[in-house]
């Protein structure tokens, strides 16, 4: 499942699964703009590419981080969804957040929605939200990887 | 100063700089490792390239994250220190490894070190000492970057 571990550093073994540009991009999709579909990842304001968006959600899949399952409103689209793992990945981005707000020029846009970053506080309450949308009826909070129909 | 900038959301502008699988190891090493030098960093086990040690030095010494010092023991030899803008990347480091703690294979040499990161606690302490060791007398605690005087 994994190309390449370089090491067993905690750190290391992160990065080398959302160690690049785009894969924390297509979470921040399913977290927090509730982009389900590929082609809403596709028109995301930073166009990445079809190739890299297909190879990084294949990866997200093998890795139990995301499950696609078949749309219940459009039989032919597949929806995506996050499972505990990927949720986990919530402090990540909001720590680095955290760190934009301080020292990069986040567009106005983004400030207003800034509190839950700035303070570090209310994860909790958003990782529950994310459970109530992302994982199905019936899967355990600690389900690593889920079953795909499509 | 940024090469690309993809968007203003604040996790993508994060990444625009360190969204990579090699930057934040060079953030690391100079945080838990005490490798201030350009070889010790080259000899970390995950074998980085010298050009892309190179690089990205480079480019966190233009961001204002790092700054290079004549080692005072070795006039020969450059020392890099964390900035403030450096050390406030802490944070995400820890949570990068609270989630590889939980779902990567991380080798049992880093297991016994792994309280502060799973806690998420003592983060406060740790940048207080990293100010300590980094940022040299005079500093105010805001420098976001510093004269190279090599």
């Amino acid at each position: 499942m994994d190309e390449k571990i370089r090491s067993g550093c905690p750190v290391s073994l992160g990065l080398d699964i959302f160690g690049d540009r785009w894969t924390l991009l297509i979470i921040r999709d399913l977290m927090f703009s509730g982009k389900r579909h590929y082609r809403e990842m596709l028109g995301s304001e930073e166009h990445i590419s079809t190739n890299i968006l297909a190879d990084r959600l294949k990866m997200l899949l093998d890795e139990g981080i995301v499950v696609k399952t078949e749309d219940p409103s459009h039989k032919q689209k597949a929806i995506y969804s996050l499972t505990e793992k990927g949720i986990d990945l919530l402090p990540i981005l909001m720590q680095i957040s955290s760190w934009s707000y301080k020292y990069r020029p986040v567009d106005e846009a983004y400030v207003d929605n800034a509190a839950p970053y700035e303070q570090g506080g209310d994860w909790d309450d958003l990782m529950t939200e994310l459970r109530k949308v992302h994982l199905r009826p019936g899967d355990a909070p600690t389900v690593s990887n889920g079953p795909s129909n499509t």
